[in-house]
């Protein structure tokens, strides 16, 4: 992802309108398909809510490595079909990404690709490495050349000053190096390879069908391809494909899972699988613990859709009231939808959501929502609801106060906007003007996530970072330079 | 809407592969706002699910009027902010689209804006004239000169030639000569005009805010806007809106409401108010009165999301099956996603859906879906479920067999690929391969829709139009002429 | 061309920086060719001198017809070879147009195409009519509705309104109401028109090549065809040309010439032959007669590149002075060169001209140029010239003084403007501040073009204008509505 | 410029139908105007003459740096004022580019930007190192990754590697390394830096007006902007210039002069100042020479427009032949101009040029050309001249015949499409079909060159290289990765 400094997480992103944390690109990558870069294209597809803002394809044929990066969609960048089809080969990679406005966006856009004395080099990257800015000043002090902002551009660099012999070894000795949270997809001319951090905190899977291999992100882009799940791609693993077939290699001393738990929470799809369990499971079992730790009295449950729509099912199960679609989302908000006039900034979440009348009038309504970041929208959302007739508006949240920054790859806002950080539960509930308003608590999170067997980083949650920072703040920030 | 030979119905339009009826423009109209267009543009981004191909804007200041029209979604017409700002004035109509590619679309595009003796005169047009074969070669015998293959332009040409003294009469005698279904909304350099054919067959609704009017085609416009729903603009109603005021005109000898029974069932958004009644509560009452006349022994109820999921959920509340979110929506689907190999056709609905395993295996499944058009994607997914592990697969279709094609605006394919009206439901299901499937009686689909106290067009399930068809099939076809 | 005001001329056109009479559009058509928009797309290139502002082509099959328009130079707007692969036909027109920014330039792009009771089409027209308001208001009080701002649009209206029984009879029917100048090429989905007002006051020569008719604005459009110049096409005649060959019909009563003096002076290519005669001898002879009117004692003659060469090496030749190179023009002016800021304003002239010094050092020079509209350019060239080291420096012009503006297809500023309309030769020798300025003689204007045996209109050195100007100031202007 | 085997020339350049040498890319660069970005844009402009593919700016405020680069003209790249508006500061660097067509283009586009340990470094480089090869494996075998196919990105990665202390330190050892020719501007951000190779092959000038300093390709674009021509960047000097104003360094042991004599020829504008003379005065020379060497009886001369006017004037005013204008050139060539059809290939050269018949009609004519590469042009003008009338066509070449590639920045064909390598003069002229054929001595040429009292490289036509080529065929060649 693009590197900021680590406590200064930008407030004006497209999407903070609707208040959720954002990041957590997708990778994508494809060995042994007549068509590579096609099934690539078809993976990014299944991993867009993974990053909306830019997306782009590597391929190799073993002889040429081709690119085609652009803004927007996947569907949109590769809206014409003699674009996909000059990315020839047998082998590809992908990426979509989240973030960035401006000019820098292409020049940022993944997967990079750059050219070494080894030949072509292709990398894409979720996740955030807590030493670039060290890493960084080593390279330039060594004389490297930086020619994007994205800390991502760090691995080439390393592998290609590594002095080891072979391309995997180079590539050992850089990942032996990074620090922090990762998944990665590379291609070299005639191979492919993925690595995942000694932690896991990102999630990333191996799939086959037939002779050809996957390794993505989440498992929904393997079952929009009809391709099985193999198994995720373990914690300091580093895969690696080629014409003599898959060869795993393990580059970290100790390997000690801190997956993200929001992924679980609202990141994931509800029909991958990833950490060894469904998503669609562990966040059902979310909205039942959270109806059994904090009962209300009321005659509806509704969802914030779609991100809490299972929590919702599952509180709703467990608590015995009665599952309602209460709210409509409009799915039409284009990748640049605007707010068209200062005066009219209050429409606000009317541009998302709906509320059907006949459904709330009169009625006490349970609304679950997966997490609250800085509490706007869902403030905005009770209102509405109470708008529609709703004689009580109960709030559950299916995860516990966000307090604390993610340096692991999720753009949450400053401490200083985390609601969760600057009140009481009780002083939220005044904020959202609802009449009761319970979180789950963490032991809660925790059971909901156990059949997995993973440990888990829950930081946001807790303040507790398991992988250290190696990076200070100011120490390691480049200047960002507009226009370039 | 685009005008095309009655019977020709288009195979290849980009949503066909999702095997639901096209059409059904979206009109929105906003008179007395220092921003009209602003207004207007947040009207068509709520009516977004009623065309996704083209949009636009004409706006009045009283001296100058102002034209903005483009390919896809509202958001990405109008994406640069002074595109909106240049559309100045206290008054603006505006228009999503459904259809067609290729470059006569932008030439087609709505708002469509002439000028005349009178200056300038726009219109949006949701609906389709039955007669606009036989009025268009009347318009030409006559020295009129046509600009666009739309059956929209024979309004203006009709207003134009009358010989009437005001504009209003000028409008009310063009509206005199239409057949068929239409919702128009006109606007000329100082007023506003909004029209319902007399069978009031396509929906439009009257609202206003202070001291602002507004004409949609659904109330959940208003409710974006925070604007009060008045009424529903009436059958063979001529609505005027002007510096003195709102002024309501009836143009028509009888009035018979036909409205578009469709409407209910399928394209208007659940939270919206039409037909004067909530669809939200006419499309659950569909699945309830489904659960009663079909029952079936089933573990889950599961709805093809979005568009099943309120039946769905009706069909789960009075059979006693629970509701499961059983199927992923993917709603990045982009402007323009292309099938990138002919080999990959069979990946087919699975870019759209996604099956969640743990939900379905093992389970007896009841798949709640509005209505079936070709039936290809519902074969599909059936397949799609089974393969996550369902024992058994019972279809349910809120909707009657759909055997006839619409003259009134929606575009459903040819009879030859109408399934129901080539196949018995036993056949049918044979072809989707569940275990049972059953329709909604016709008797069941009024009695839901009752409480309107509307009288419905449901000739696409009954083969008996209301409203005469002039217009006969070689007459009145225009060549498309390509590259214009 | 574009309607205007009659004495409401533009200020700012992009090129009013260089000082010269602007419009004259091209036109070209051809029939009976397999690949007849690539024909016309060569002519249009050939003619792409009389119009840089936007292009198009409309072709027909005899089945259906395909259009093409676009802003900027030919080769720009059909710079990818699948745009001119779909402008199928045997038969072809098309059009260079100067003039006019904004979004109104597309819509306004000819050629024209419409839709009638007789079927598609298309018109292209260099020129201006002079009853173009009244035919205007004639036609909205019956009922026509107009689609653009260009007074072309008159045409197809007049023949969709004519009672005639053939296209060939209506057509002649709409020209016979039509006053002013007027070249015009027009295609019907089986045919080709073209046409001349009986003034002969723009150019249109015919020409062949084997069984391929071309008509083409001027005959260096042929020659890069390799076609035969045949003869101009003659004033009042419409020519029709159809698979039983060419017809020619005279539609006017009387023809009497008064063919436009500016194209030999400033707007034909010198390679070109109109009116009779070769434009590049016309223009040789004014500058040898202009010798001869005005001789002056000095060392070199300098041309203002390009357009006037020609005249330079006629002054050079009979005066004995040597002709040098001393002003290098860049050619790379570029569709959308901007003056980047305020404060470089003063750069001027020098973006397109620059001196060559050591031609110019210790010189008395003669410069010839070929017209003097405002004087501003030419102004500066004198202040360039001095500073480059020339002595003295004599201005000759081969052309009278400029002092009315033009109602037949030129685009002059205000009569305000016209420096020689506002001042005596000295006070603008004075504002030139060049030693001596000398313009050519009517009556050796006149003597220049004797050997074409035409008749010529001179109304801008005159003030004389031989065709009436039916139209008023202010009756007939249409407000141009901005946006559309 | 863009790297390529040193044989390996490409043929099928865009103007390759024009049968010119390529290449030699024009540089700018200004130092302390608040504007800097404005002039260097107009720089360019001047200087489009020296590449028309791309172009670009980079700019520094002193704390930031911006860059715009694109396809085209500079007036179409910085079409849009908010473009340049962008490009803030009061030091900028810019750069016109031949070359390249594909998506490697944009990549490619010149100034080139990295960052640096040292902060961003910008590049702007007209010529060819003749050991770029080398270095570029030098450097990836040190770990450099490379993002860019030109060689110009060495220069940056040498600079970044270099031990040395301060940023100006680090540029000489840099360049120290560089053999071959080149004249580079470069930007960081605070400084800017100009250097020309010690043979000072490619021309470089200084200018300044008040306390702005320039420099720039050709002095043209002093004239442009009114700054004075100061002298020529000496061959081995680095000029500095920062807030303390400017130093000359020289980094090389010995400097001696190979300047490019073809400049002179064709490349250079003829209001240039380079190599200490007047582009003009030698050019002419050239045709004196050449009328003095090989005199012809004939009755008119005339020039291949436009690069060969000056020299046809020189040929003219020796010979006493008298000058005609018998050759009209289209300057509306467009940056796309296809050749629409296979079958219209033999349009050829009429798409360029035109004859003006009366003049040629019947008399003797020499042609004189400034140079001759495959001579594919010049044949199909001698037949098109022919064509209108001549009785007799003599050409006179002012340039010895061209019978090897360059190394050093110019862009020939390979060996065996350079005429006068495979052909005799005779042969050439049957060839050609003229009635006779002259050439430039290479005594002739040398002394028309003589005031400037430089030595030149004229490789070209002796085959003897001046300056060592390091790098040897296959060695370095580095893959051209399509697609990226």
């Amino acid at each position: 992802m693009e590197k900021k400094g680590i406590l200064e997480h930008r407030k004006n992103s497209p999407c903070a309108l609707f208040d959720k944390p954002q990041s957590n690109c997708g990778v994508a990558a494809v060995y042994g398909a007549t068509d590579a870069s096609h099934l690539v294209y078809l993976s990014l597809y299944a991993l867009q809510h993974r990053g909306q803002e830019s997306a782009g394809i590597v391929s190799s044929d073993g002889q040429r490595v081709y690119r085609q990066v652009g803004q927007g969609l996947v569907a949109d960048v590769f809206a014409k079909t003699e674009i996909l089809a000059q990315l020839n080969g047998h082998m590809a990679i992908g990426h979509n990404r989240y973030s960035t406005t401006g000019s820098t966006l292409v020049l940022n856009a993944q997967p990079l690709l750059f050219r070494s004395k080894l030949g072509p080099f292709a990398v894409s990257h979720n996740g955030n490495f807590t030493n670039s800015g060290i890493l960084r000043n080593q390279l330039e002090d060594q004389g490297s050349l930086f020619q994007t902002t994205t800390d991502t551009e760090i691995v080439p660099h390393l592998v290609a000053r590594s002095h080891k012999k072979t391309q995997t070894e180079k590539i050992i000795e850089a990942l032996q190096q990074l620090r922090g949270a990762y998944s990665l997809a590379m291609l070299t001319r005639d191979r492919l390879y993925a690595a995942r951090d000694p932690h896991g905190v990102r999630p990333l899977c191996l799939g086959r069908k037939d002779t050809t291999y996957f390794v993505v992100s989440e498992s929904c882009a393997l079952d929009l391809l009809r391709a099985e799940y193999i198994r995720d791609v373990l914690p300091g693993e580093l895969i690696e494909i080629g014409p003599e077939g898959l060869v795993s290699h393990f580059f970290a001393q100790e390997q000690h899972s801190y997956s993200c738990i929001f992924e679980y929470i609202y990141f994931a799809r509800p029909d991958s699988r990833i950490f060894n369990d469904n998503v669609d499971k562990v966040r059902r079992k979310l909205g039942k613990i959270l109806a059994l730790e904090s009962p209300v009295d009321a005659d509806i449950v509704i969802s914030v859709p779609d991100s809490s729509n299972t929590a919702a099912v599952g509180f709703s199960r467990r608590s015995g009231i009665k599952f309602e679609l209460g709210l409509i989302r409009n799915h039409y908000i284009g990748r640049t939808f605007i707010q068209p006039h200062q005066t009219m900034r209050d429409f606000g979440v009317r541009v998302k959501f709906n509320t059907v009348n006949g459904i709330l009038q009169n009625r006490r309504v349970v609304v679950v929502e997966d997490s609250i970041v800085r509490g706007t929208t869902l403030r905005q959302l009770v209102q509405l609801i109470r708008q529609a007739g709703a004689t009580e508006v109960h709030v559950r949240v299916s995860s516990p106060p966000i307090i604390s920054p993610c340096f692991y790859g999720m753009d949450f806002p400053n401490k200083e906007e985390l609601i969760a950080a600057q009140m009481s539960v009780d002083e939220i509930r005044c904020y959202l003007k609802c009449d009761s308003l319970a979180y789950l608590s963490h032991e809660g999170l925790l059971q909901a996530a156990a059949d997995s067997k993973c440990e888990f980083c829950s930081a946001c949650f807790t303040g507790l970072y398991p992988i250290e920072i190696e990076d200070h703040i100011g120490k390691f920030q480049h200047e960002n330079e507009p226009g370039s």
